[in-house]
């Protein structure tokens, strides 16, 4: 599909058609958003620096994000960088150089960036074979299956890496379990795998480029939803509405130990077109009561699919929470038809999963109800014409 | 200093005053650039997705910047990132797994990144002590001094790698040696740092974070000015003259080789907007006939500065190409008292360099001959109170 402008969850193509976007998370508010435009725009044409020289919408902006964490978890220091890699590369750095330890837990077919050390923290971008040696992985547990019913998984995991005479740094995990196919897991099993790192002497790095910003519906980062509580929290995408900002909020001894031992500054991090991006998106998320719809919307939404979708034998089950919502169908062929039937239709999704099998409906957070009969007779048309 | 806006090379403090940038290498062709803001406000409004959904400002970059490299070198592929930090690691990986090498040479006093590859390959962000084991560097040739004279400083940092049974996947150099001081070396040496390289099996990374986009004022490239031909081209900061974008160009069989071996996608790597900036970028660079003025300007500014400071016994040497001008001074202590004289008559710079001795007069592009006098003036106020 080449694109040549967008609104809201609409897309336009170069042929005048148009797209439902059930796919981009990263326009988070919506696409072209006014009022994170022209944050952007205002501020770019006053002064666009970076945080050498101290600029106020940065410091408002770690305020705030500060602000939205749990109250008592001590998550009150922010680093800025440009993206969710970049985010996750840091708290990478952070990990190791806190712990003194240097091996790593991820979920089987996790992603969390393109740097050097966050690729060799997501499965879903290694070659054939090419698991790295200080990276241990586990399965989301899959309630339909019934596998790891017995939540060992985490801890063999752990047993593997102690095998090979490491410990983990971290455990990193996007608590919607994007790349994973949304298994989101229960808030016992999280925090079995949060005590299980702690007790290894890791850190949990909650990668919130994915889940956050309201995702889930029911809180702003989608940790919250299972209850947890990280010693580091990354964002990206989502963060400026597609304006390129992450961050990383962790403890401040944290920042403070890695801040003695190395060196850390990041030219574009918090500039202040970036930040201002960001202040909007929250500002927005606030003042439309975005959280509030994502429950509202994304329930109807997986009613409306389950309905359409479970009558057929190739759809296996539909999961997921808010506007994140993952549909298993049984095998990655059917997933790729489905797909592209609903863009024949005009509606854009992805798929997801270790066996690709798995659509990915993770819309901008901007979709309503007027939106869910669309997708939803979208899909009927099309797993319909697939049969007959 | 807490900046409220900018405009060309002039940026205005909350409390009204106003300094002459003579620092900041991001705002590129200036702060603020007018065809800059309105590209990027104006693609915003359009639609801002990602290169998931091909759009043709990101295709027209990337054959715009291949357009700049040498004709024969075969750099003909580009790779979106959204930072110099991303660049580069981006660089690193392709190196170690094209070469399947894992050794790395910088030089000593370098700053190529703040991901866990790049700061590895950053002496200037290594605490105390923390040498990673598969980095060795060199120390760029002084004139003044007459250090490495027969050129073996190189060699002898590719011996001590293979002496630890390594072989280098890549050489990382900024060819304006900005953190080392400015200590631009002679082409012929550069050719000879290229073919050890080669020699033992390692890619030529040029870093143009720093030198590129015009600096040097004689090329487009910073590698360019010594007549190498890189395998890897690294850009960041100056090329969305603020607005967060990176890129790396190479030859198509290294970036097949790359891709085959692994999976590689950047979300917002040449998202549209981006895309725009940058392509406003090289339309400013042409159309105001930037590189011709650096040249110029980069001249009369160094000839200022020799004639206003080096009667200063404090003041060593005045060096570097373009507008990447380094005043080597006696010690840290009067780098920092000059820096600090500056910026209390309005002028703000930087300082480099292993030992923190050599202001770094590095301004945007947009700096002309009118700025000269303004410089030299506040130089030699400062310099003189400094004895007085």
């Amino acid at each position: 599909v080449h694109v040549v402008s967008a609104a809201g969850v609409w897309m336009t193509g170069a042929d005048g058609r148009r797209y439902l976007d059930a796919y981009n998370n990263v326009p988070c508010v919506g696409h072209g958003h006014p009022r994170v435009t022209e944050a952007i725009a205002r501020q770019g044409r006053r002064v666009n620096t970076n945080m050498r020289y101290l600029h106020e919408t940065a410091i408002e902006l770690a305020e705030r994000l500060i602000a939205t964490m749990p109250p008592d978890a001590g998550l009150d220091t922010v680093l800025f960088v440009n993206s969710g890699s970049e985010a996750n590369d840091v708290a990478w750095r952070l990990a190791t150089t806190v712990t003194g330890q240097r091996g790593a837990l991820c979920t089987d077919f996790a992603y969390h960036g393109v740097t050097d050390a966050t690729a060799a923290l997501s499965p879903e971008s290694w070659g054939a074979g090419r698991r790295p040696d200080h990276v241990e992985t586990w399965a989301a547990p899959d309630r339909r299956r019934g596998t790891d019913l017995d939540g060992q998984a985490f801890a063999a995991a752990v047993a593997r890496l102690a095998a090979r005479g490491l410990a983990p740094a971290a455990t990193i995990l996007d608590s919607v379990l994007t790349s994973d196919g949304f298994l989101v897991p229960e808030p016992s099993q999280a925090h079995g795998w949060v005590a299980a790192t702690h007790a290894a002497g890791g850190l949990w790095i909650a990668d919130e480029v994915q889940g956050g910003h309201g995702r889930t519906g029911d809180a702003l980062w989608s940790f919250q939803h299972l209850g947890i509580t990280p010693d580091i929290v990354t964002m990206g995408k989502p963060m400026g509405n597609g304006h390129p900002i992450g961050a990383v909020v962790t403890r401040r001894e944290i920042a403070t130990r890695f801040g003695d031992e190395t060196v850390f500054f990041s030219t574009f991090g918090g500039n202040p077109v970036s930040a201002a991006a960001a202040m909007a998106v929250l500002t927005v998320l606030d003042d439309e009561r975005v959280l509030e719809r994502v429950g509202r919307v994304g329930e109807g939404l997986a009613t409306a699919i389950r309905s359409v979708a479970l009558p057929y034998p190739a759809v296996v089950e539909v999961r997921g929470v808010g506007l994140a919502v993952g549909v298993e169908v049984t095998d990655a062929a059917t997933a790729r038809a489905i797909k592209e039937g609903l863009r024949e239709r005009g509606v854009l999704i992805g798929t997801s999963g270790r066996h690709g099998n798995v659509l990915k409906v993770r819309p901008p957070l901007a979709f309503t109800e007027a939106e869910v009969p669309v997708f939803a007779g979208a899909l009927a048309a099309t797993l319909e014409s697939l049969v007959s």
